[in-house]
């Protein structure tokens, strides 16, 4: 991968399991992108009152606003994350008085529960990007616009164009979205079967009565139902071909992370 | 539900969407069991070195060790997470000379997509809960045993009793448990169908284009793969049954949150 990687720092480094450790764009980006939900962590605005960072589960996609065409493995992205402007993130900046406040933002698939000899060797199977950056919010109009149909489309592929847009002027200001610049990202990946002791491989009372292997998991998206008020009787072609694709390839994937290296 | 609940305060109290705010400790508790990767957030050891919260994918289930048999729904319940003794969040009350540290733990789970006529009305359907409370580390050998065992069998039920245990003495050194003490929880709820603006479902033009309704989301476990070493032939009866009937469980329950309320 050469330098189109995420530098290695103390803060990103992997350092259990180091082998799983990876920084290079590509991968980090990706697995960011397949993530549902994103959980995007910011410290209390007075420490010494409240003790406790927060976490709230998000909806975000990398992206490129200066290069919408990017090659996502080619250089670093921003992420953008995007709510209401009432909720309690999007004010964050403003209520702290800052332009930029330091978030972590966790993106994490599980693909597997891998089932040893011992509770001890049990594990997963899982994707997971760590990303530390700054977020601030999105003022640019234009940038604006097209991280709300990047964010739409990253939910279901094309559905911005199949909706009704341009937005009222009402909804943009009701929404706002953050754009975390990134300072250090990485991703740990674990596939495979699970690993076990030489010992209790040995040991026939205990191979003979322990069943070992994985259980693939993956989410599955359903059969789209229509809305009480919906009046388009075929579910559309882009939409359609989507949710069964996108099984077919999470499926692939978790029952391939499943096989021994 | 009474006083079974988490006490609303101002860290906890849902404000957007109050209405999706949930307190009971049935409902908070239900959904961090069912929940596979749990995210856990800790403050920066030094925030003036290094400004940003950090989040770790971790497993975790709650649990009462002075009443294993404890009803849920009745009264609040510890949160244990377990990892490598030699992990950053393990070490971390150690490493900063603390008794307990402050953290917060987020349970999320996705159950559809809803598509509406506009971007902006597009949102999902999800449970989730959002804890704050002091970790530390258990030292007490029996509370770690049993809750060793939780953690296991909230993974997959009965898998404890059916693994080589008890544990080695090297194994319970190399494994640490974080047992987080709640301070404030709160669950959040979305089920149903998009909501629309009256505007935009009045104007043919947009309703006869754009198709609206929801895309269920589920985790699914596929078939036990079995594990190069393994000796078992067929896979145990507690193990099949528990995949087939979870799996139909999970689709069940995101059929029944997409449909209109």
């Amino acid at each position: 991968m050469g330098d189109a990687a995420y530098a290695k720092e103390t803060r990103n480094t992997v350092r259990r399991h180091r082998e799983r450790g990876i920084y290079d764009y590509a991968t980090v980006h990706s697995i960011v992108n397949q993530t549902s939900i994103l959980h995007v962590s910011f410290l209390p605005t007075d420490p010494s009152d409240d003790p406790f960072p927060t976490i709230l589960p998000m909806i975000g996609t990398m992206g490129l606003f200066t290069q919408p065409d990017n090659d996502p493995g080619a250089q670093p992205l921003d992420l953008y994350i995007h709510g209401h402007s009432a909720s309690r993130l999007m004010r964050l900046p403003t209520a702290q008085g800052l332009e930029q406040i330091p978030v972590c933002v966790a993106a994490t698939l599980i693909d597997g529960i891998k089932l040893a000899l011992t509770p001890f060797n049990h594990s997963c199977n899982y994707r997971s990007v760590v990303i530390h950056g700054y977020a601030s919010i999105v003022t640019d109009e234009a940038e604006k616009n097209w991280a709300l149909a990047l964010i739409t489309d990253g939910l279901v592929p094309n559905r911005w164009d199949n909706s009704r847009v341009p937005p009222t002027k009402a909804e943009m200001t009701s929404t706002t979205v953050l754009k975390v610049s990134v300072v250090s990202a990485s991703a740990k990946v674990s596939t495979g079967e699970p690993g076990n002791d030489r010992k209790d491989l040995k040991d026939e009372s205990v191979t003979s009565s322990v069943w070992t292997g994985v259980l693939p998991v993956y989410e599955t998206i359903g059969a789209p139902l229509p809305s009480s008020t919906n009046k388009v009787a075929k579910v559309p072609q882009y939409l359609d071909q989507w949710w069964q694709s996108e099984n077919k390839k999470r499926e692939t994937y978790a029952h391939g992370a499943s096989q021994p290296k």
